[in-house]
């Protein structure tokens, strides 16, 4: 049995070395795994050799790729065969069965709405992005997952009841967290807050026996993990982890730039260093993979812009898990089940 | 000249003695500050009595009011005397022209709504949380201005503009910023980002005057303070203060529950401490006088709930200021200059 998975050589800002480094460890870790590489053949051969990585491996070679900052629009538009609409048309055709590329979010997802389906009963896709949490109790992983957080900016009750249960599998099945707990991001926790959608996704959500719904959380809740599943809307779930993002490099900053004179807060920072790295080591996105898009026929992971040869790897065994776990499938059978069960399929909401 | 003042002397954690207490303070630094107290008639004379204050005051009882945990539709229906719902019939009236509440967030809000007429130009009311950002230069106060964060849960464009007006005059105004940045809060920064409604309010922002519109902000730029009003929808608001909120809380815990036998990491909190401490008073929500409710005939100053009598000192004055700028009117006559300059009146928006 192998795990045909297709990697975007082209994206990211380490690409193609770091990704060509990455998919050699995962390939000499775990030899079920084929690696289908798409973009310039001559600068993914000469990384191999680099690498020393001598045996046979796919490869279809494209000259053109996308950069991190152009307009995922125009950019495809312009760049008709870039790796990463390469990827995914192969991907669709089904040379390969998961595709993990680090290049830019927006033109991943633009490609793979354009070339892939949507799984039999989603409407939307769902960017999922694992962020660390303070909850670091020996269950857990530290790790909580929030989507949408990008893909589709304003939902309906049922885009989110659809996200809810695509959470909650790749948080069960994915990264192993058992019965893991869904909650609602709204601005208050009575079932009656925020506004029709929300209060009717909370109805539903409470009566899916397969969904551990907790209720509604607040911003203030986010990152103290207090659920492993957070749903939202995507634009809300773009603020809220960009918001992480930004934090973390004040707090990273706030040494440089303010107290100047305050000798106690510069110790501060310089002691809360050590405990910091600690920190990034738990929390360090080339631990847990990248960001999966959740939604179309086949997994897509969006690994991290910068990401390292470690964190590919990580990313394209995880792409490997989620097609032995046939994620996809299963995600889509739970809705379709669920719609049967209720004699509902979601149409008026 | 005198300036007249409603207290709801019921609301907040510290009601009424720490109300009380910081009128008091406020009358004895201002003498034209008039309050015009509303609650508990023998709650409020025997504060006033154990502070030593033998003025003549003005007391509108009722024995009626609204706990901070209850819910405000239902509160305001069992108890139509609560004393938010008399302060803002008496604004209304004209026995005062601003109002500060240190009582539950939405008790104030609808009973604003209730009893006060929107001011003209302005569609709905926005509440705007002041909050602490990263800037601490000379030339600014190292807070912005977000609206707003949980009136008016999903704008149209014209209602964000209004914030932008509101936010933009407030700062300029009561603040004492000049020329303060308006962003609108988006999830890129390209005009053409997050949809429709807030394509079109960028469009529009641009071409308003008398706001320095910056453009948009992300998410992880709020805690930065690189513009001096943030304008979003009440939802999205809403999450991102909570956000804040639960960051801060989670650096205060931080210490106790995380990397318990890293010693660097607990030294690295103890000497953060002080700085806390600092960061502490630069941001005191005592220091700033509480969150402006906008939109209304007249201001109504929302304090924080565990405010104290500085903060409730503060917010009085604020007060005070507000009606010595004529906020509220200043606000609708640049919203309908506007319109009628561009011939529009954001019907279609």
């Amino acid at each position: 049995m192998s795990y045909k998975i297709a990697v975007d050589a082209m994206g990211g800002d380490n690409a193609p070395a770091e990704i060509i480094k990455g998919s050699i460890l995962a390939m000499k870790d775990d030899e079920t795994i084929e690696i289908l590489f798409v973009g310039d053949e001559d600068a993914i051969r000469k990384e191999l050799e680099e690498n020393g990585y001598k045996k046979e491996v796919k490869i279809v070679h494209t000259e053109q790729a996308i950069d991190m900052d152009e307009s995922p629009k125009k950019a495809l538009l312009a760049k008709p065969k870039a790796s990463i609409a390469e990827a995914t048309r192969l991907l669709h055709k089904g040379d390969a069965d998961a595709l993990v590329s680090a290049g830019s979010t927006g033109a991943t997802i633009l490609a793979a709405a354009q070339n892939l389906d949507m799984v039999k009963g989603i409407e939307r896709s769902g960017l999922a992005a694992i962020y660390p949490t303070a909850r670091f109790d020996k269950s857990t992983s530290g790790f909580s997952l929030i989507l949408d957080v990008g893909a589709t900016l304003h939902c309906s009750s049922k885009q989110l009841i659809h996200f809810a249960f695509m959470g909650s599998y790749y948080v069960s099945h994915i990264l192993g967290i058992e019965n893991p707990r869904v909650a609602l991001l709204n601005i208050g926790e009575e079932e009656t807050k925020g506004g029709e959608i929300l209060t009717k996704t909370y109805r539903y959500l409470q009566e899916i026996e397969s969904i551990n719904f907790i209720g509604n959380v607040e911003g203030k809740d986010i990152p103290y993990g207090v659920a492993d599943i957070i749903v939202t809307d995507g634009f809300v779930g773009n603020i809220a982890l960009k918001m992480m993002e930004g934090v973390g490099n004040l707090l990273k900053q706030t040494g440089k730039y303010a107290f100047k004179k305050k000798l106690s807060w510069k110790l501060g920072i310089v002691f809360l260093a050590s405990g910091l790295k600690r920190l990034k080591q738990k929390t360090d996105y080339s631990e847990y993979g990248g960001a999966p898009i959740l939604g179309f026929e086949k997994l897509v992971i969006k690994a991290h812009g910068r990401s390292n040869a470690k964190a590919i790897s990580n990313a394209i065994k995880v792409a490997k898990r989620s097609i032995e776990e046939d994620v996809c499938a299963h995600i889509s059978d739970s809705i379709l089940n669920f719609n049967k069960q209720h004699k509902i399929d979601f149409l008026d909401i």
